[in-house]
């Protein structure tokens, strides 16, 4: 285990597009969504284990999810969860996260991310991520990890790298990065996945620390500015304080459009290990394990009779009976009931505005 | 209001065929099934309210259930509730009742009333229930309220009456019984609709006291006797000792099986007053309110999406969002939640039956 590797987990999203299984109380990352016994966030922990010790991990969560973490995640010192006071997207995050880890360990090499996506080959990962935090902490390069595309996923973003040249003949799968796209219609998704030459941006990031905090000054003085005149207070009592500060007038801009866009020095390294988004119900029951009613059901007292191709959450003490149903979402909580068509998912968005007016904002 | 008129209120059913609406914990009497902000028992009570003074107003019901008509009905006095040790079907509940009133009225007028049916048209029910009791205190007649039939329902058991002759110029719909049926077949219940000589009996008596003790002597002695031994004790601190042996050994009989159907003075009295024993889903979606789009809904929070012909109950604290839904029932409850098409609702007798081997008797 290298000591000089460190890991920031961000874990500050609140989506509601699980609701009610996730809540802005209760978002995606803190919640057991696959019916493993770990949520997410512990999870994405949990990958991280042999990489690195676990000193050496950091969450940047919002403030209000601060005893989530420290709840879920034991093994973690309060002091490495960093609590954001706004949210401002993923680069402010990153470059807090950066700067702290510069206080303790400026030769650090730095693995971002996100605490709410789902690996299934762990020890595919866990390769991937060894080999690319080596390239990381040997050269000059932003590495982002891409995935072979399955198929014409329409809900990701995608990298074009660039198919001409082999930077490392050890390492076949790294490329440079030719072009980030935001998240492209069927038609185009299509013709991306047939080039061969198009992987999904996972939105997980390899660099060394030094290449990182480079590349924020040169494309994001702005923002970088703002977190560099804190040095010195970094893990002192003056900290909080500043960021306070430092987040009320930082802009919110994402990594991806902020630094990873404009820099030059962009590699992606193509890998395939089980890797999704979580980002819809519909994932979501493409990923978990399912009977041979083609039911999912994550509960301890499920009841089905006549009742096929749904996924199905319950709290452990709740009894739900379901007959008659055919591809359906049931989400039970202590809240909220939630039974909708699977192919009609896209209607939560309305749903969850419906509650939150009708009923009120703390059932959404 | 007459002072010699009295109501016994029968509350000792345990039915779970509503369930997890109604439970063996909580069973539908004490339930607000119509979602009208009373329970069927609260409602059954207040029905009477102008018949007889409170006081003389007595609910018999299981030991278990004491502390919920104590609950639901404050206008009660505690020594009007009758708590039966062990469920012995209708006739030793009417007995019991009997002798309780024997000791501070034998010149009563009684009613005997189910808790958990509706009434719709209130003012018919008190003017049939009043011109009954008034017919009882003046005549030996053991009388039964009939309903007529609307159509051939199966689920009820049938009054045929001797259409031949009337009893009373004055009282039309006054007639001798021929013979109690049980629940028919499709086929005859269609050939007793179509006679016009049967009705639905609803499970009401109507009698003098006098005539009700002395119908048991004859033809239940040994039940009788086992109550008539107790004379001395009822309403004494010795009452709820005796009744503890009477019922460890009275058999269970039904007062239509021991009594109506030996008997050579029952009458039975034509109405229609909106009247269901609500035993079904079924019959409670045709008995509550529709919306637009053939919902009925009891619940607070309930929002509905491409959803018909159901029939929802939730907890008023509880967001339930349907979406997709047609022609089930759902019903949330703090431990359980179930969705069953409403046309199989048979169904419900399994369901119950397995989650309590499964998950536990507590939770039905």
């Amino acid at each position: 285990m290298n000591k000089d590797y460190y890991v920031v987990i961000m874990a500050g999203g609140i989506g509601t597009r699980f609701w009610p299984m996730s809540t802005v109380a209760c978002p995606k990352q803190f919640i057991d969504v696959m019916g493993v016994g770990k949520t997410l966030l512990q999870q994405t922990f949990a990958r991280f284990a042999n990489f690195c010790p676990p000193e050496n991990i950091l969450v940047v969560t919002g403030m209000a999810y601060r005893d989530l973490v420290l709840a879920q995640l034991p093994e973690i010192k309060p002091e490495n969860v960093l609590c954001e006071p706004h949210r401002k997207n993923t680069a402010p995050c990153i470059a807090y996260a950066n700067y702290k880890i510069h206080a303790v360990n400026p030769n650090a090499t730095v693995v971002v991310a996100p605490a709410d996506h789902v690996v299934l080959k762990e020890d595919v990962f866990s390769r991937v991520i060894e080999e690319a935090a080596e390239k990381a902490s040997q050269n000059d390069w932003l590495i982002t990890l891409g995935i072979t595309p399955s198929y014409p996923n329409t809900g990701y973003g995608y990298i074009q790298f660039d198919s001409s040249k082999e930077i490392d003949p050890a390492c076949p799968s790294l490329r440079k990065v030719k072009l980030f796209t935001e998240k492209p219609e069927f038609e185009m998704a299509r013709t991306f996945v047939e080039s061969g030459e198009f992987l999904w941006n996972a939105g997980l990031f390899i660099w060394s620390l030094k290449s990182a905090m480079k590349a924020f000054k040169e494309h994001l003085p702005e923002v970088d500015e703002l977190f560099a005149s804190g040095v010195g207070k970094y893990n002192t009592p003056q900290e909080a304080e500043y960021i306070q500060k430092v987040y009320l007038v930082c802009k919110g801009i994402s990594v991806d459009y902020g630094v990873m866009e404009k820099a030059r020095n962009v590699y992606v390294m193509a890998a395939d290990f089980g890797w999704s988004d979580v980002g819809t119900w519909g994932s979501l029951y493409e990923l978990r394990p399912k009977n041979a009613d083609e039911n999912t059901l994550v509960g301890k007292n499920i009841f089905t009779y006549d009742t096929h191709g749904c996924i199905v959450n319950a709290p452990k003490d709740k009894v739900v009976v379901l007959q008659g149903l055919e591809d359906c979402i049931v989400v039970e909580t202590a809240h909220s009931l939630l039974v909708c068509k699977r192919d009609q998912e896209q209607m939560l968005r309305r749903i969850v505005s419906d509650v939150s007016e009708k009923a009120g904002e703390k059932y959404v």
